[in-house]
């Protein structure tokens, strides 16, 4: 076969420079539009290398060399295809010193984690090309004909997932490598088969032209079309709007505000044709504490609740920003415990001034609000981006009156819920709008009302936990991080795990081909050895 | 387990009589708005009995049932819900002679197609409960904890597929029993595990009756929650809006045309909480006549053409609506012996006046078109709707000018573009929209071509066919009858075959859950027998 694997070659680690320039189809182009740069997170100074933002004609260029690369890539053996996602974790790997020093500047994240960051990035492109080497994601089925079937014959009819084509990806602040240039919205889009995009976000532009180096070089080494990634500076109004209305674009994959997300989501359903868009927008992962777990562990609750809530300055989709728990001694025991590790806390820097200054604004919203009362509140850290942690209540009987009380403070601050009884705490979260997450913590006696809350979290939540706290998200063949609207734009699917490249596919079938001109997927002697659905029946591969 | 199958019971055939009452939630209700009733398709007579449409208070009550049912009907061991669609189309076969009577009344199609479509009907729920007893729907995904992985130990996750909740369903004119009350989406979302509200069609509600008395006997003999399903009557504008607009309605099924199919998309869209549509809207289907196939038979596939053109008065989804050929004396041959078909055509009545009157309106305006001439029309036959064959020409010119010659005409309307030369033939295909299927002919000499036309098809269509023609859409596992927008409203699935109850699904994730809670599809000992993917590897059943 001529496009049969060929032996990897050796890596050549990419030059870790920044320059300010874009990618657009291989090539270093400097944007036409205004200046812009990072800041230090820390200082509020910006940063050198100053970017320029992408011109009309740079999106112009970066979608037609997307459009111009599809049908080469997407016809790409997928263990080539598997080699070139493992390449790119390779050069990942060469560039982390580099990544992690860039990325600790301009979002103020620690460095340890960053360095966690950079494996769980690598350790994604890894997965993805695992699934591309067994082959499931192209879902094969054949039905083969039954030219003596009466009344009527069936013809022969195959079947198989083919990309959607060039997909735009905005990144995320909150995770300036695993979930940004080159995380699992572009990981999984191009295991997919579907060139990519991207908006850098203007807090990490130089970690993200880092990251693309890592593609580019990868890209090159392949002799894969140039225009198979592109990444372009520019804001979300203006870049944004002009990337999700290109027509050649096919799908969207987003992390970030609800405002944001929402408004992508409204231009590409106003688009002449429609295109899918895969917001990951908010949630307050809600926590439930039942009565035996309050009763058993209070004060170990309060420690590791604090923990979770606080973990990167709060600043993670899974957050614990909402709990719900019976009122009553116990809950008081886990209140004063929280309270003192929340009053204890040193606070950190935030990822930007500028969601720093959101955070407050959002916690004094809360904060103000007559059923509100705060209960703890941490130091402020001496910072661009000062993040102060904070514990607040409020009466479930105010919870519910007011939609409002469930909006997502983006950090390290929560609510929780006091709630009369049972019936009382079943009622809020059926009040509750789509999440992430939903957890609950049980003790010994908690079993029954525990499998009475079961069936309604897995209808508010992408992700159910039990004695767990939502903070981590592995990345693996089960996760599911995803949910119910507004948690996302489309339930249906997830950001992350194997699953998540399922999101930029689509069935096509194929009637009475002559089997020289059938997709090798679909071939009799399965030349890509994959998992297929034969007259019904599922076979492993060969 | 306490809800492992039991024996089948015996089946009561449901009796075969028109109240004129709708089903909600068990009970006949007569509703409290208009008279409506269905017209003999060829005197345009109103039909007895009359029906009353739903007011407010019954889809109410309808969606109330519905979302009261959800939880234990989807909670159902997966081998009683394929046992009680088996009891459903033993019910429909019970039904048929009654069936088949009453639709050729209503809808004027031959009594030997309309119980062909009983089989299929029936075939469909068969397919759906051998999916349901194998259990690949769960998408079941298990990654066992990892205590000792370093840094961090790996907790316990578990993935499954749960029902989205309540569905509607709108059946199409064109199937009054495949695609209708007990169609392929009530169908798919039953299996799936979702209550479903159909809106009945106003053209065929003695039909719908009928076949809502099969599934409401099912329901009763099973033991089921009666809000499993019920069927409403009214207009698409009043309960159809109501209805996609109910909270507890939670995705929709829809066939029709693409206005209507729009106005559901924007009113889900528009919902507080957005909802998935499935809507199948309008295609014409584009057959290339490559120059090979019509020098070796140009007047055989003439003759196989208007057969395919003609079928069922051309109300078909996937009528070849739109012929595409290089200009030459082939072509003439192929024209020439068409248009004598086409002219000694008898014509069909409609399915409704209303279909015919708006299928006259819509041929006179593609014919009056400057650059499109009229070649051929059939006969009109005495009817309250009669349908007309008509057979047009226009070059690829005019064609690539005006999007609105691709326009649906619903019947046995084909316009035949008339290219220059192969690219011609390209670039017209390059301007198409998306298309429920695209055909090639070849010849022998054609397979290059073939080759180079197949990637275009591929991302034109949801099904591309090979010397074959797209009326006739096998229901099996290969099928894919979906599309591109505006074919459809969301290409990622198809509305036939065994892969259309995955449009109802969506992923839950289940962390470190005690293993008494874990729901039954995720348990250790698998007590469904299902396929399940444990720690990345496919393990089919045990």
């Amino acid at each position: 076969m001529s496009n049969a694997p060929s032996p990897l070659q050796p890596v050549r680690p990419p030059a870790a420079d920044l320059t300010g320039a874009m990618f657009i189809a291989g090539r270093r182009v400097t944007g036409t539009g205004a200046e812009t740069r990072s800041l230090d997170a820390r200082t509020g100074q910006p940063l050198d290398p100053p970017y320029r933002q992408a011109g009309p004609a740079d999106v112009e260029q970066a979608c037609k060399a997307a459009e111009d690369a599809f049908d080469t890539y997407r016809d790409l053996h997928p263990r080539l295809r598997a080699r070139f996602l493992e390449t790119v974790a390779q050069h990942l790997t060469h560039l982390a010193d580099a990544l992690v020093e860039r990325a600790h500047q301009e979002t103020g994240l620690p460095k340890a984690r960053l360095a966690g960051e950079v494996e769980r990035t690598t350790g994604q492109l890894r997965l993805f090309a695992d699934v591309l080497a067994e082959g499931s994601g192209y879902g094969a089925r054949i039905d083969p004909a039954q030219p003596h079937r009466t009344p009527q014959p069936r013809p022969d009819i195959r079947q198989q997932h083919i990309p959607l084509g060039p997909v735009a990806v905005f990144g995320a602040s909150n995770f300036p490598l695993a979930f940004s240039v080159l995380g699992g919205d572009t990981a999984s889009a191009l295991a997919a088969g579907c060139p990519v995009v991207v908006k850098a976000h203007d807090a990490h532009l130089g970690t993200g032209e880092l990251a693309a180096q890592a593609i580019q070089a990868a890209v090159t080494e392949h002799g894969l079309p140039a225009g198979v990634f592109s990444l372009l500076v520019g804001d979300g109004p203006t870049l944004g709007t002009r990337l999700i209305t290109d027509p050649r674009i096919q799908a969207v994959g987003f992390t970030g505000s609800r405002s944001a997300g929402l408004a992508l989501v409204r231009a590409a359903a106003a688009r002449p044709q429609p295109i899918p868009v895969y917001a990951e927008m908010s949630s307050v992962n809600p926590v439930v504490l039942l009565p035996g777990a309050l009763a058993e562990r209070a004060a170990e609750l309060a420690d590791a609740f604090t923990a979770s809530l606080t973990l990167g300055a709060g600043q993670f989709c899974t957050n614990p920003g909402l709990l719900l728990a019976v009122d009553g001694p116990d809950l008081e025991t886990f209140l004063d415990t929280a309270s003192r590790f929340i009053d204890a806390d040193a606070g950190a820097t935030m990822l930007t001034p500028r969601i720093a200054e959101a955070y407050r604004i959002e916690t004094e919203a809360v904060a103000s609000h007559p059923g509100v009362r705060l209960l703890a509140r941490g130091a402020q850290p001496r910072s661009a981006g000062p993040g102060q942690a904070v514990l607040m209540t409020v009466h479930a009987d105010d919870f519910i009156a007011d939609p409002e009380l469930q909006r997502e403070m983006f950090g390290a601050a929560a609510l929780v819920v006091r709630c009369r009884d049972l019936p009382q705490l079943n009622d809020a979260l059926r009040h509750l709008e789509g999440q992430l997450t939903a957890t609950v913590h049980t003790g010994p006696n908690d079993t029954h009302e525990a499998q009475r809350l079961l069936p309604l979290l897995e209808r508010r939540a992408g992700r159910v936990l039990f004695n767990d706290w939502p903070t981590g998200v592995e990345v693996g063949h089960a996760m599911v991080h995803g949910g119910p609207y507004p948690a996302t734009s489309d339930p249906r699917t997830t950001s992350v795990g194997s699953r998540a490249l399922e999101r930029f596919l689509r069935p096509v079938a194929y009637q009475n081909l002559p089997h020289d001109l059938l997709p090798a997927a679909l071939r009799d002697d399965n030349p890509y050895d994959i998992p297929r659905r034969v007259d019904g029946a599922i076979h492993l591969t060969s």
